[in-house]
């Protein structure tokens, strides 16, 4: 089951340099992981933003709410989730 | 390169059926013909609404305008496009 | 899996009156027909407008695209999809 | 009496982690206090966002603000509120 | 109990004369009524516009969606409703 | 002459929790006098928001602009005003 | 007492030429008559669009409501008003 | 001295075809009549939607809405002016 | 050449009140320069708010640009620039 | 290949000014270097706020977002991008 998801990320300025290296380390690993995992089938950066568009594909709104809140970026991030379907234009 | 875009269908209630449908079924055939031509990769509806988000690969913005503007329904669509990249955390 | 939805509805002011007693009477039974098939557990009408919340619960996006899309007023309403969770400190 | 609330946490970044856990803590204990009393009937995460949909059964618009503005985490909310009554296709 | 509700009224420019002067007599006397009957306390005119802002005094969100949802002018309204209490700093 | 304003308080959180004590009671204090001079004849606290509607009864936009800015949680305030005049329909 | 306003014209694509040159010349004329009367005594057109700002200077709220509801374009506008008082820094 | 205009174009959707047809015809004339004239230095089209970015070289303001206000399709546009001035690390 | 100017003035809470001060002083000392030259024809307090409309009198976009960006209280300000013509209608 | 861009500035009041200083001369070193290689033909400076558009000219959505991503102020940036066409009524 297929969910859009926008997220943009708002580091605060003032954040020590070394904690947002780890953090933005830990949240490249997570997303592999998780892409790996065949959970998160689509990423993309949005050219010329700090945010992304992603398609996750998950079994239930709970696994993804628990994908998505332990994100490392996730206290940092504004999300936006839309739920998709199979269009019925979609060519195979 | 890719391009994300959302379309919202606005079609007039008082549009003549035929009309419509005839309009529905030229869009379906163009769509899936750039489909199997590799223009459009990614194609889905939005749960609950009239709507889609799409992913377009294309040579230029030239391309994509072609591709957009000879829609059936572009008279009637809000589009909204929005440039991707490949995301430094994507994985193969 | 639970879908917040909220639909505003917006009927054309010059719509046929028997359309429209016919499109509101099917409306209704088509909405306690999923409600009874435990589809549609929460429904309220906003207090002061022509628009309700509801809570669906189903089984994937496709059920809720499905059941939304069948709504006779589907057409005329303006429709918000949020996917909801479990909340940590619900108490049963 | 039915109230539709939808509350967004916006905790500063900056926030003393055991402030933090202790604000949390004592949110969740009131909640469930007033989930047991009836007041909280409805209550849903909102998957991917650090937010809830509520549904509120009060006596009157004072008890309401008392039960919301009394809320440990109360200063930290992004609150809306919206009254709700029977929907006349709901079905018991 | 009381409610805050802003009205905009958007009449379709193409009415007919007649029924618009019937729908706005309709809706005075109706109105009147009400706020003899001490539901609609307060209720002004918005300056430079055709909106107003009104306080509802009923016992329950029912009676407020009876009342607002009667008036002629319903169909024709964009309704705001804002739930209040009584102010700490009130003076009797 | 009447004016609606909607004040929403956006009190820091890092603010001295002793200077925030004094702020609100000189609001109160100040607020309570205006009052009793009848320049402040409606006050409401919107419920769930640190937010309320008001009704100021002045004798020029000069007089409003001193007593709202004379506030002393003026530099906290988020204000919007709106000219009232009476309801045609208005029953006294 | 000033009042500044903004008015953006919507007039409908299918009204009538003679019926809009009627409206438009009507509505020049009792603008000219009220800037006369010094009631409206600034006004500019918005480079670019069909839409103005004015500042009115009346006595009361009253008098800002009966000059702008008895525009001849009354009903094609979007009104919004903003009431002005004398800046600190202005020079006579 | 330069302005940046953009111009979303709403044309009817039951405007009659060869009135549409003129009225696009007029325009371009009337457009490239002003860009060889040098008044209109900038023109591209946004990709995917029936609107423009331009910048626009003129002496007044008022020169600007005499060219803006005399388009064609000017009843049909919405248009959003911004100044522009020289950026201080543009190089020539 | 005219252009109309609201200026909001976001001071953080936190800036020493002696800078504060010093700002207010050199802004007003700076806005009564240029209404002396003729630059700043009209400057209105925005009732109930930190925030005012003016009108600019200058000569080009780049005099604007040049007297606006030197304001004291430039950094702190949200400015929202509109080139305003002679109204058909306006008498003198 | 053209996009439109706009940039907003948004630098903390609180950042260190020898900082700020080493930035904004960074941003435009780098920014002329671009101009210089043709990669940035248009820049302009938006009157009255500290802001800009652009127009980049590149050969793919990955240098676009290199050369955006790579801007000293980045971090600072709201940027907004719009991809660009040749408009039909182009004159060269």
């Amino acid at each position: 089951m297929l969910f859009h998801v926008r997220m943009d990320v708002r580091l605060p300025h003032d954040l020590d340099p070394q904690v947002k290296a780890d953090l933005v380390a830990r949240e490249k690993a997570y997303s592999q992981q998780l892409q790996r995992a065949g959970k998160w089938p689509q990423l993309w950066r949005i050219a010329g933003e700090y945010a992304n568009f992603s398609v996750f594909d998950v079994d239930s709104t709970e696994e993804l709410h628990e994908l998505l809140s332990a994100l490392p970026l996730f206290p940092y991030l504004d999300v936006e989730v839309t739920p998709l379907v199979r269009h019925p234009s979609k060519v195979d």
